[in-house]
C-alpha cells in the first residue's frame, strides 16, 4: 500500500475536499490516504459514505491557516494547523513520500522550506504548473509564483528541477527547455534573463533550446518553460484568464447564431469537449519542487473531483519513482 | 487637410502596405498621406489603382532597416532608411502630428528617442497596446515591451502617459489604473512593483485602483494596466497566443460534432463573429508615448487592412487633440 498525505483544511471548501477522500479511495487501488485536519469533522462528514475505511487514516489537527493569515507568521504561530502538522508528518514519516494541500500557497512555501528544508541550503523551492499543449502532450512552467524576485542562478535551478521532474513523471527522455523572454533571438531579454541564458547554455546536462515567447507556451514546442515567479505568474494567469474569456465570447456568438434545438445540441457537445480539454485542474495541481519531499498544491477552490485528480497525480509520482 | 506620415518599408510585406495607401485614402476624408519609402516602387505599385492622387505625397527613402539589423547600429548608420527619414520628417514638419510604421520595434524606439527626443530627459518612452475588453470597451497595457528593465519611477511614468492617452483618445474621464502583480492584495508583488505601488498611490492625479492579476486584463475592470516591459510583453503575447490556441481547439471540437451542412453554416457564422472580436489588429497598432510626437507601431506582418485601421487610428488621435 502506498501512503499519500492530504491536508483537508485551509481551503475554500474543506467539506468538498473531505467528500473527495471517499471518492479518491473508490477511484484508486493500493493507496492509503492519510487525512490531516479536524478528525471529528472528517469522520462526521464521511459517516454515511461507502468506501474502504481501512484505506483512510487520520492525523487530528483541528486548527487551520487561512488566506487571511500572514504566511510566515502563521507558519511560526499556528503549530497545530493542519498544514503545519501535515508538513511535520511528511518530514518524519518514512513511508509517506508525498503530500497534497489546497491551503494557502504562501504558507505552504514558507512552511515547506522551514519544516521540510531545501534540497541544498542555497536552493530555491519552485512551484511548477502543467499545461496540456496543442500537440496533446504536457508543458510545465517553473516558476509559477513561488519566487517573485530571482537571480539568474535560481532560474538555472528551476530548469534543473523541472527537467528532472518531466523526465521522471512524463517519461520525456530529453526535456526541451525554453527561457521565457520578450523574443526568441539570443540577444533578447532583461538583465535577469540574459544572465540566466548564459547559465542555462553552460549546463550541458540540460536540453536548453533558447529564448521562447509567451505565445508558444502551450504550443507543444517546449516541455519546460523557465521564468522568474513574477513573469511566470503573469503567464499562468493570463493563459487561464484568456481561455475563460475566449470561451465566454464564443458562447455569446453561438447564442446569436444557433437556430434550432438540434444545432444547440451540437454546440453544447462541442463546448463540452473544449471545456474538458481546457480544464487545467483535471491535469492535477501545481507541484512544489526543491524541498526534500514534493508537495502537490491544488487550487484553493478545490472540490471533490480535485481530490481524485491530485491523488492520482501523487500516486503516479510515487509509481514512477519521483516521490520516494 | 490633416497630414499623416507612413513609413512603408522595413516590414514583412511593403507591397501590401503600399496597396493599403490607396485603400486608406478611399476609406477616409480630409487626410493627406505622406508615404516615406522607395518612391519609384510606390508609384509603380499604385499606377493602376483608383484613388485621389492629390491626397498622396512622397518622401523618397529607398533604403530600409530590417529585423536583421541591430537596432541602435541601424539607427546610427542607415541615415537614408525610410524609418530614420520618416522620424526626421516627423520631427521637423510642424503640420505632421503623427506617424505610422510597421518596421522594427527596436529601431523605432531607439530612433524615436534619438531623433524625436523624450518629453523630459529622464522619462522613458513606452509602447502601449490595446485590448477590446469583455465589457465592450478598451484596455491599454503600458509598457508592452519597449523597456525590459525598469525602475519604479518608470512604471509611474507609464501610468501617467497611458492615463492621459486613454482620457483623450477614448474619452474616459478618470481612467482606472491597475498595477500588474501576482495577486490583488496590497502587499503582493516583486521588489519593483511594491515600490511602484507606493509611487502610484502617492500621485493623486491618477485613479490608481491597486494591484491586479493577469487574468483580469481584458475583463473591462481596468482602463490602464501598468507593467514593466518584460512582464507586459509576456502578458500581451500570452493573451494573443492563448486566444489563437483556444479558437483552434474549439474549431477542432466542432469538426468532430457538426453533422449537417446547415449546422456548418451556423458554426462558420459564429466563428466569423468571434474572430472579428478577437482581431486585435483591427483596433489599430501599438502607440509609442513619451516622445515628442506619438508614433503608431503596426505589426511587422501588416497588410493593406492594417494600413486602413492604423490611418483611422492616427486620424482619431489628431481629431481628439491627442496628436498635434
Amino acid at each position: 500500500m502506498k501512503k499519500i498525505l492530504i491536508d483537508v483544511m485551509g481551503c475554500d471548501n474543506p467539506d468538498a475536499v473531505i467528500d473527495g477522500l471517499a471518492l479518491a479511495i473508490n477511484a484508486t487501488e493500493d493507496v492509503i490516504l492519510v487525512a490531516c485536519g479536524d478528525q471529528k469533522r472528517i469522520e462526521g462528514r464521511l459517516a454515511d459514505k461507502t468506501f474502504d475505511r481501512s484505506r483512510l487514516q487520520f492525523i487530528d489537527a483541528p486548527d487551520e491557516i487561512t488566506n487571511n493569515d500572514k504566511s510566515v507568521n502563521a507558519v511560526l504561530m499556528k503549530k497545530n494547523s493542519s498544514l503545519i502538522v501535515a508538513l511535520n508528518t511528511l518530514k518524519t514519516t518514512a513511508d509517506i513520500p508525498v503530500m497534497i494541500t489546497a491551503g494557502s500557497t504562501g504558507a505552504l512555501i514558507a512552511g515547506s522550506i522551514l519544516i521540510l528544508g531545501r534540497n541544498k541550503p542555497d536552493d530555491r523551492a519552485t512551484l511548477v504548473t502543467h499545461f496540456p499543449t496543442d500537440k496533446g502532450g504536457m508543458a510545465v512552467l517553473a516558476d509559477c509564483g513561488a519566487n517573485v524576485d530571482c537571480g539568474p542562478e535560481h532560474l538555472l535551478k528551476f530548469a534543473q528541477y523541472a527537467s528532472d521532474y518531466v523526465k521522471k513523471v512524463y517519461a520525456v527522455e530529453n526535456p526541451r527547455i525554453g527561457l521565457l523572454s520578450n523574443g526568441t533571438e539570443d540577444g533578447k531579454g532583461s538583465a535577469l534573463t540574459l544572465s540566466a541564458f548564459k547559465l542555462l547554455k553552460e549546463d550541458t546536462s540540460l536540453n536548453f533550446i533558447g529564448n521562447m515567447e509567451a505565445k508558444t507556451t502551450i504550443s507543444g514546442d517546449y516541455d519546460v518553460v523557465v521564468a522568474d515567479g513574477f513573469s511566470g505568474n503573469v503567464l499562468l494567469k493570463s493563459i487561464e484568464g484568456t481561455a475563460v474569456s475566449v470561451v465566454k465570447r464564443a458562447m455569446a456568438c453561438f447564442k446569436q447564431t444557433v437556430k434550432t434545438p438540434e444545432e444547440m445540441q451540437t454546440v453544447k457537445k462541442a463546448f463540452g469537449m473544449l471545456l474538458s480539454q481546457l480544464d487545467f485542474n483535471s491535469t492535477g495541481g501545481a507541484v512544489l519542487l526543491g524541498v526534500r519531499k514534493p508537495v502537490v498544491k491544488a487550487h484553493g477552490s478545490a472540490n471533490s473531483d480535485t481530490v481524485i485528480h491530485t491523488v492520482k497525480q501523487a500516486l503516479h509520482m510515487i509509481e514512477c519513482g519521483f516521490a520516494k
